[in-house]
């Protein structure tokens, strides 16, 4: 893919985080299944149900610039991902393995957000306002979901683990 | 590497953000020859002394840690410095160039972000004050480099590549 244009940056921008919602769709139930306490496992599933609607507003997103949603492969996701499955491999503990698989989600939730201002502030650049209004709710949600973490990371998880 | 307390998880993540930190330092003079615009090269340019001395930093603390500095292949830095090798050899136009790289430089940014901001909770709860005043300072310069990237992208450099 040549990149030449704000546009060309804007839909490169749409295939990778597409490809990175969908790899979490299939990555999110095996996190919370792994997951010790019974907060944390709700805070990811909640999240799982939010990324199928992320999906879904991508797809909106495509049809709007009147294109066919497609993924490009996103390295990004792929090494956060596997830092998480390293966590669930190596914790020997289950409060350990809590207070890793927060922090793996955080990671995530710190991706999505960079790379969503970036679509809303290219979006603005374009004058594409119903797909910034979109990616507006998105990012809101994975800030909410963010915050949600940082105060499970914060309270109860790593206070048992320490 | 077996994860069962709270300290094994501090060290995993010690490993992990070393390891990122020094390929940091090899990529971000790369980074700021390809970078079109004045600004976002001295911006890069900054940030890369900045990591000299969070490297230098890191060290200080697996010293405190009575450890040898030692980092941890870490999937999440090289995904991200992947996506940011993507946009250099993609990119046609310098505008186009100097968006994508802020785009790319703002996602180390985040990462790094989160893995200092988990690295503090962690390390105030084992009541690592020196530590945790050594990674407070880099979180902040951490900010402070997403705050500064940020005011680029919302400027200049995006409206020229509208």
């Amino acid at each position: 893919m040549s990149l030449k244009t704000m546009e060309d940056l804007f839909i490169h921008g749409l295939k990778d985080i597409y490809y990175a919602e969908k790899k979490l769709v299939q990555q999110l139930p095996k996190m919370a299944k792994k997951a010790e306490s019974a907060e944390l496992t709700a805070a990811i599933e909640q999240h799982f149900k939010e990324t199928q609607n992320q999906v879904t507003r991508l797809e909106k997103i495509f049809r709007l610039c009147d294109m066919e949603p497609r993924g490009k492969r996103c390295p990004g996701i792929e090494g956060l991902i596997e830092e998480a499955k390293e966590i669930i491999e190596e914790a020997e503990e289950p409060d350990a393995l809590d207070a890793g698989l927060l922090a793996a989600a955080q990671s995530v939730e710190h991706y999505e957000i960079s790379r969503y201002g970036t679509l809303v502030a290219w979006g603005e650049e374009l004058g594409m306002s119903d797909a910034v209004s979109l990616l507006r709710e998105t990012l809101q949600e994975e800030k909410n979901a963010d915050r949600l973490l940082s105060q499970l990371a914060e309270g109860k998880l790593n206070r048992e683990a320490a």
